[in-house]
This record gives C-alpha cells, structure tokens and sequence, in this order.
C-alpha cells in the first residue's frame, strides 16, 4: 500500500497535542498511537519496496570482509559508513573516537597425536594468550561439564582440559567458554579446549570471548567443531589415551584507536531528546560478521536512512549509533554512554538488534510498565509484518545498551527468528548469504516505526524500572 | 518383545513346502510371508535393544579415520574388518583383490586477489589435475548454470570458469560437477570452480568426482563453499573484476590394490543362491567417511552378524558385500560382478545402503513386478520400525549393485530420512555425530529382515525386468 505523505504528516500533527504520563493515560492513547498507522505504513512499505538494505549490507560486508576490533577492515568499514551516511543526508554524521583491544589471532592448528594423528577443526578463543612457537603437545583430559571439572580436579594438572558441554542455550552454555579455561588453569591445566558453542556444525569451529579470571595463570584457548570434541570424548570413553598439539599464535597488541559511527536526525521540536537505534559494527575475524552484526547495524542505518527520505522528521532526535568493540571488550558501548552520562536521562529510548536480521516477531524490553505498555501500542502498528510482539525482560536485552539500561534508560532489542543464529554465530558461515533480503527488510521496517514513533510521542517515554 | 528361537526356526520350518513361482503366487503367499514374523521380530528386537551397530562404526571411523582409494587407512580399515568379521564368527571370510585409482589431493588452496585478499574455502574435486606450483592466478567468470556458460562461451577463454549453480537435486546438481570442468575446458577456461554440491553450508567445502571428457583439456577444478560462490557471483554483478589463485597439489598416482570385503552364512539348502547385502568401505579424504558410507558398510555387517548370532541359518546363502573404491571409480564394484559373472544367475537379490543410515522409511527397488510384490510382502515384516514403504524405480538404486542389475539382478537400496543427507556429503562433516544409535539399528533390523528372509524363501524371486 503506497500513502501519501501530505496526509501522513498531517495526521501526525494532529496527535501534537496529546499527552502520555502515565500508564493509565498511555492505555487511553491506543486511538493516538493508531493515528501513527500513515506513518508506519509508509515506512513498512518503503522499506519492504525493494532490497536496497540487503544490498548495501552485502557491498558492505564483501568490500570490507570481517571487522575485529584493531583492524585494518573495521576502520576502512567506518571510513566508508561515515561518508555514505553523509551521503544520504543524514545529520551530524561522526565517528566517536574509542581506544579498543587489538587481539591478534596468528596461525594455529590442533593436531591429534595419539591414538593416531589427523588434523583437529579449531578456532582459538577471542583474548587468548598463544602458545610457545612449537605448541604444547600434552594428553588430554575431556570433561562433560564445570562441575565435572571440578571433580575431576586432580586428573587435570599438566594436562588440555577439553570442556565437551552440548549446547543448551547461550547464555548458560557460553559460560563455557568465559570462564573454562581459567577454570581449567586453576587445576593445573596447560591449555583448555571447549567444544564450539553452537546448535549445528559441519565440523565449523565458532570463535567467541574467552575472559581470564585474574586468580588464575593465562592458559591457550580455543573452541573445537563439535565433531571434534565429540571424537575426543569418544577415544576417552574407550579408554584410549588422548594426546594432541596445540599452537597458537595469538596476542594481545597496544590498545588501537576504533570509533563509533553516530549520525542523526535532529527532532524538529526537542532535539535534545533521543531515541537511539543501532547495531555493532565489529565483528570476529572469520567469515564476514554478516548476521553478527552487520545486518543489525547496516539495518538500524537504513531504519534512519528512509525516515530521512520520506520526510518524516519526528518531534525528537533519532540517533543510530554503530558501536565499535562488541565482541571483545565493549568499549565502544562504555565510550557512548560515559559520553552521554549528563544526557543520559533524555535517552527517550534506546534500540538494538543483535540477534541477525532473520524474520522479525517484535521486539524484547526492559522497561517499566508505563512505557510497556506505550511500546506494546507502537508495535502494534507492526501487524502488517506481522510483529507486533513485545516481550518483557528485567535486564538490558542486548550488550551495547546495556550502560544505558544501567542508567535508567529503556532499552529494546529487535526479537527475530532465532532458530538458526547459533548454526552461523562466530563462525566462518557467517556470511551473507545466511541472510533474506525480505527478512531483513521487515527488520528495517520494524525498526524504523518503533523509533520514529517512539521519537514522535508528544510525551517521552517514562525513565527508570517500574 | 524378546521372542524364543526355538519356537522362530519351527515357524520358518513349516514354510519350507511354500512355492512363489509367479506374481499371482507371490500375491497369495501373504500367510507364508507372515510366518516370518517371529524371526523378523527377533532381529528387529537384537537390532534395536542396543548401540553395537554405532559402537562398532564409532570404532572404525574414530580408530582409521576416512578411507580414500588407495590410502593405507582403507586397507588397515579392511584389515580390521576382516579380523573382526571371522571374530564374529562368519564364514568364508575374504578380502576380494581389486585395482583402484589412487588419487592424491596434496596441499590446496584458493585465495581472491581482486577485489580483495581473502582467502576462501575449497576443496579440489576428486581426480582433478593439479596446477603449477605457483598456482595459477587468472581473472574469474561466473556462470549459474552450464547453458550460461555456453551462452558466453567467448568470454571464458583464459579464465578460471565458476559455475555457481543453486542445490535442486543431487543428480540435478552433480551433473556440473562432474560435467562442468570439461565443458570450461572446451571453452577456453584455465580452471574450473564450482558450487559445492550441498544443500546447507557453514562455509564447508564438498568435494566429489569430476570426470574429464578425453576430447577436452584437464584443468584443475575445485569446489567453493556455497557461501564463497555466492560472494563472487556478487562481485560479478556489481561489475567488480574478480581475479584469484587458485593452487592445486592434485595427482593421480599408479593404481594400488585394495580389496572388496566378503563374508558368508552360507544357505543351508541352496548355498549356491545369494543374496547380497552391502555397502562401500572407502570414502573420500575429508572427515570421517561415517555417513557415506561407513554406516551402510557396518550396517549391512551388522544385518548378517546379528543371524549368525541368533542361529538363523536361512536356506539361501547371504553374503556381505563391502565394496572398495565407490568413490571414484567404481573398481571395486566391477570387479564383484566380473568374479560372479558365470554365476549371476544364482543371485536372487541384491541389497545396498548407501543414503546414510538416517530413519529407515524402507526400500527403493527395481525389479520385476513378480519381485516387487513378493518384497512388498517382506517389508511389511517392518511395521514395528516404520519402515515398510517399497517405492519402485526402473534403474539401480545404487552405484555398487548397479553391475549386477545390468545383468538383471533384481536391486534395491535402503531408503532413509534424506532430509540431512547433504548438508554434510562429501564434507569434513562427514562425521560419526551426524548419525544416531537408534535409527542406524533400526537400518540395521531392516536390511536384515529383508536379506533373511528373501534368502529364506522357498522359491527364489524371479530374475530380469518384468
């Protein structure tokens, strides 16, 4: 459906004069939110009219490759986003300087030794320390679990630890990889492998963040495919000693200079007041960093981009920040909120999508229920995308918002078909074929509406939980 | 349900004035056919009541890894198998001579120059030529289909041809594989890609056999990643010249021997009638050959040892058959129904799995249809494992009983859950966790319920074609 925008824009002028303090009142506005539908449905259709999101996602992800954090890649990414947003017209356009981890991966290989030699699939653990030039050759002790570890303990000295724990969630099963090798340290281990975190694999390794607890010696890291750390278990199970070479050639450089991408459209009545709509712009060093997060920050850029192109300018400023560091460290999420901290509480809203730019069901927020029950009004404006889901949390949905939540803002994460995230996460898969161009494009659309909407109220969303 | 032996043989005993000469008959047998319930039963409930049928192929794979033609960890695969086959307590246990190519991969890499370094993930196909030691570094042309490439013949000449054609089916799509190097060829190309042949991808290569056409050039040819395929076609339709290096350390070695494993319990009435069971033994050099096809070979295996281990002696020979060399040649399937050529005519059925043994639906048969109704009968014997179904074809199903259908053989192929099956062909993952212990047992109790008791019948089923 193709509206007019003469009639959308006065339809958004009419609703100039209502107001929304509370909970209560906000249930009453459901004849305002409605009167947003022009609006909305000129963003949905823009952005559903065409591929052009996927399409600059894919320019961008195969002219730049992946984007760690320190990289040569990530800046020439950021250099080539600041001048295409300038491009597009959007508004004070910069990149916020931000000092990042430079971690370097090297060469690296895991071979199994005994009971007969073949080539392990690895990946080395995002801030693990290397190895000694020749690799450390040691057996190998597989454990099913941290628990198992620990009664394990006295097997373990001198030996690799490999940690076999199927997935079962990410949050619970990326423990794992957190803090399993200084588990595994503190029990005399040389080195620690875990078994990829991921819900399927063609022997594809997946990198992530391993965090050394500073009790404990700084031993190599890295994840093996699944299949491979199945095998391990198995020759264990028979008996059969294990033993394998690991080197890794990684290392920790001087922190390096990174930015944030910022660009905006300044609110035509209180443009002190933001909504911010973003992604992360860093990735691994495998594949393209495609689905993480490249479609989360190319899709925010484009929400703001056709917001810009159809003339709607809300009553308060739209931000997109691309945060720089996601993966390993989050300084550039530190770096945007330190810079906000006096602005903090005219942060109206703050959105993120981490999850893949995959079939959009809504969003996830943590919020009080004045502003729930707002949002749940604006995302009913979504229907003809069929997600108009919100779905309640009591932390921060997502990393780079998370220092805003911290200081009251509410934060919302895009919620999405998650069925296949961990088959592609960290790993050389993720590409961008993994992607739709329509999924993504219903991605763009839901956010475009959520913050144009949010940043059109006549009354800002309420600060604090509850 | 644990069902008494005793009681099984006298069931099958009071079939034995049971006559099935023609299709009329065979439709009136059903009674007869229903007698073997109770030895169908009871291999159904020895296949299924444990995990040997996995534990054993754990064993193999883990213990030699995969199994080129002429590598030495398929002839210490063979070795094993022997070892264990008269262990188990078989007869006329023996490895059959055969021939094979003996086809090297050596060191191999594919790396983009232009636009961008990057290196991308490959596999060179199975008896490709290699290229010069420095490589052979050529700008790029993509087609998506082999009529494309005709269409642009002229613009081929000096380059490295890709074909990036979608998955549709595997006969569909091997066609490029195997065809599509000599075509390039003939049009000039100095190597050719293709897409992988696979229907899922985590940026996983899969290899396979090319076949060079004698009146064209032999180039060097590889398979991309689906997601590496997609990237290049991308380049080419932004305009963007694509060059890469693409170096290749393939040869093809002097044929080495190896051998087709076989083994016997021989019929007790009609010993020189047979009935074949089988699968092949070699893989190709990458992951662990579990799925294609160590588990069609350890489960045939197991389909025979569980007879002999519940004293079913069936009046007909039945003969495991575990053929060398499927993959690229053949050699070892020829060379079975060379050394049984004067004796064809004793061969009443000829059984192969060769889909992965995933969830058993039952069988795909080409036979005649006096066959065909009596096999109908026997695999009704599957109801309690769902696998019943015989869905009729007019060619072999598989590639190593194909010698013996053309020679009017009646054949049939295990028929599995093909949903995952090409997700990890020909892939490193082809591993042992992509099976299951349950389904590959309830393969295993199909397979043997079926060569029981067609071996057991009292008349044997009617060879030729309808």
């Amino acid at each position: 459906m193709t509206l007019c925008l003469r009639t959308t824009r006065s339809l958004i002028a009419s609703l100039a004069v209502l107001v929304l303090p509370t909970a209560r009142a906000a249930q009453a506005q459901q004849p305002g939110i409605a009167a947003y539908r022009a609006a909305a449905d000129s963003l949905i259709h823009a952005a559903t009219a065409d591929s052009s999101a996927y399409r600059r996602l894919g320019l961008m992800v195969d002219t730049f490759g992946h984007r760690l954090s320190g990289s040569a890649s990530l800046e020439a990414a950021i250099d080539w986003i600041l001048d295409s947003m300038k491009a597009d017209g959007l508004e004070n356009v910069r990149g916020q300087r931000v000092m990042v981890p430079r971690w370097v991966r090297g060469d690296e290989s895991a071979e199994l030794v005994k009971p007969r030699r073949a080539k392990l699939a690895m990946l080395g653990l995002g801030m693990s320390v290397g190895t000694p030039k020749a690799g450390i050759t040691a057996p190998v002790l597989v454990v099913g679990s941290l628990d198992e570890l620990k009664e394990r303990a006295s097997e373990a000295k001198g030996k690799i630890v490999l940690l076999d724990v199927p997935f079962t969630d990410y949050v619970a099963t990326r423990k794992v990889r957190t803090d399993g090798p200084s588990a595994a340290a503190r029990v005399g281990a040389v080195a620690c492998l875990i078994r990829s975190v991921a819900s399927n694999s063609i022997r594809s390794p997946h990198t992530g963040m391993t965090r050394y607890d500073s009790t404990a010696a700084k031993i190599p890291a890295a994840a093996l495919s699944v299949e491979d750390a199945a095998m391990l278990h198995r020759f264990q199970d028979r008996g059969q000693p294990i033993v394998l070479t690991l080197r890794m050639g990684a290392r920790t450089l001087p922190d390096a200079p990174s930015r944030n991408v910022v660009a905006e459209i300044v609110g035509r009545e209180k443009p002190d007041e933001v909504v911010v709509v973003g992604g992360h712009i860093d990735s691994w060093d495998v594949g393209q960093g495609a689905m993480d997060d490249g479609g989360g920050a190319v899709g925010a850029w484009e929400a703001v981009r056709l917001m810009q192109r159809l003339n709607l300018r809300p009553r308060r400023t739209v931000r997109v920040v691309l945060w720089t560091n996601e993966e390993n460290g989050g300084a550039g999420a530190r770096a945007y909120a330190d810079s906000q901290a006096a602005l903090v509480g005219k942060h109206v809203l703050a959105i993120e999508s981490d999850n893949g730019v995959f079939n959009p069901k809504g969003f996830v927020l943590a919020s009080s229920d004045s502003t729930a029950a707002v949002v749940q009004q604006v995302a009913g404006l979504l229907q003809a995308i069929n997600a108009t889901g919100v779905q309640r949390v009591t932390e921060s949905p997502a990393a780079d918002i998370t220092p805003l939540a911290e200081q009251g803002v509410p934060t919302m994460e895009l919620d999405v078909d998650g069925s296949r995230y961990f088959w592609y996460h960290h790993s050389e898969g993720d590409m961008l074929d993994k992607l739709d161009p329509a999924e993504m494009a219903r991605c763009v659309a839901a956010m475009a509406v959520m913050a144009y909407v949010v940043a059109d109220l006549p009354e800002p969303l309420p600060h604090a939980t509850n």
